[in-house]
């Protein structure tokens, strides 16, 4: 497959790239496309390799490498690695390969947004629930006391989460419940001020784990803070896509379908395999229905990056 | 790394080959040990890309042709695709390619196995649990049926169980019961006569499955059946290696460390992705401690394969 017919007219019309290794990252496309309708976005679910939380840094680095590379003919305005476990091990060795794109991750603004949260005068304590490979490597410690020294951060390792919510188990299901109460249970012994979802699938779970820490916790969910975070920095440099367009739209005549429908006008998926779980899924993260997806192997990717260092 | 080097002398001395996603087909390492201590065995677990059973048959395919073409060096005189998902939806395609390859999986013994407990009288019910890949592939109620056609077969994916025994989580702990549970429960309604565990994992998992089916359900793991198999396709040939040497362990004297100490001596491992789980599960599944594997990346594999169709 050729991608780079598709290189986009104005550098203002160039899309934002969205990789994850699965289709949880789908839940920061949907943040950026609520804040930045007119914007176009390219995904890239590494689904055939999946998932990144349980291998290590340099084998996530190398499988993220080789899919910028792959998207690179989009020429994108911005990359979002929208998954935890890469932005926690690749995102700095990404940013010396890639020198020339603009790529930010999900840990940095999810740390921000936690520490934002703290109310004066509290003890501040953070909690913070991920993948192994993610508390690994101490990524949302290092961000959090860079920003908050004095806070205390408690990670906890929460493999089993992904799974629950990939199985499709709905927030109703007592083991969802057991498994979420066993994990949480010695982050609220030390009575945290926030609790950071630290994986781009846990805001399915986002309605549970509020009535299980209760009010007094802040339940932070990177995915808000990133796309926010996304759009400043393109505004500030002029890069938003037709300023108007979402005025235009708010004046659509009544009885017109809404804007994001067909998703395809304004999104694009890619995943290394053709899972049968995509249309499920896709939908539960992005609350739309998807267009099928275009598949690339990994084989492709390996291929590709190959014939680039020829 | 060279493989070529470490071919074997003769054709009794040539490994045993045993693949798997991961490392549950360490589950039938051990039944092959247990029956053939003098057998060398070279195991190779694809763990930067595991799980295979949420992925296409295409991708599977694909992978396992990647493993079994880097180990051709070994010239060996028997492969098992250890893996569950892979011998329901490879092992046909795969036997096609390496003609003069002796290659089995684990799916028919297991079948096999779960027809020969049916005892007369009895209503021929067999419920299986396994991945999605290999429910969806109807390979465990095809081969049942071949075997004995007014069987009913009752499958139902269980997804988590995988997962729940990589996190290393116990027997007693309640998520566990819960999530066996709820998966046994419409396999049990039935009134099954025997349970297959159709997924190299699951044995981790059989003292709880035993209590919770009860004495009437034959519990059937196919790395026994697989490895009795395997032995007999071996011994029919002429191909066990050192048959006196069983004979010459059991006069050992007394004192002298266990046979299957240092694993070295017989075991060799390969893994694509040099997990911090290795050791933990290493030693779960195959209860000894295991050496450190060989890492071999996924783009070995693809380079490999490439440079050989040149």
């Amino acid at each position: 497959m050729k991608l780079g017919s598709d290189v986009p007219m104005t550098r203002n019309d160039a899309p934002i790239v969205v990789l994850d290794s699965g289709l949880g990252g789908l839940t920061v496309v949907q943040a950026l496309h609520a804040r930045m309708p007119q914007e176009r976005i390219v995904y890239f679910g590494d689904t055939a390799r999946l998932p990144y939380g349980s291998k290590t840094p340099a084998t996530v680095t190398h499988f993220v490498e080789q899919i910028i590379h792959y998207l690179e003919p989009f020429q994108p305005k911005h990359v979002v690695i929208a998954c935890n476990t890469a932005s926690a091990l690749a995102l700095e060795s990404v940013r010396e390969t890639f020198p020339d794109l603009s790529i930010t991750g999900v840990v940095e603004p999810g740390a921000r947004a936690a520490v934002d949260a703290l109310r004066p005068g509290e003890e501040p304590v953070i909690g913070v629930i991920a993948t192994e490979a993610t508390v690994r490597s101490r990524a949302y410690v290092l961000a959090i006391e860079d920003l908050c020294p004095s806070a205390r951060v408690i990670t906890r390792a929460t493999p089993l989460l992904v799974h629950v919510i990939e199985e499709g188990r709905e927030l109703d299901d007592p083991l969802v419940r057991l498994c979420l109460q066993q994990y949480l249970a010695p982050i609220l012994d030390r009575r945290p001020s926030a609790l950071v979802l630290g994986c781009t699938h846990y805001p399915i779970l986002r309605p549970l784990i509020c009535e299980l820490v209760g009010k007094q916790v802040s339940v932070i969910d990177s995915a808000a803070q990133c796309a926010q975070d996304v759009r400043e920095h393109l505004a500030e440099r002029g890069l938003l896509r037709d300023a108007g367009y979402d005025m235009l739209e708010s004046i659509r005549p009544a009885g017109l379908p809404p804007i994001d429908a067909p998703a395809e006008s304004w999104l694009q998926c890619y995943v290394t395999d053709d899972s049968p779980r995509f249309a499920m899924l896709a939908s539960r993260f992005l609350g739309i229905t998807v267009a099928p997806p275009e598949v690339v192997s990994p084989d492709e990717l390996f291929a590709n990056l190959t014939a680039q260092a020829l």
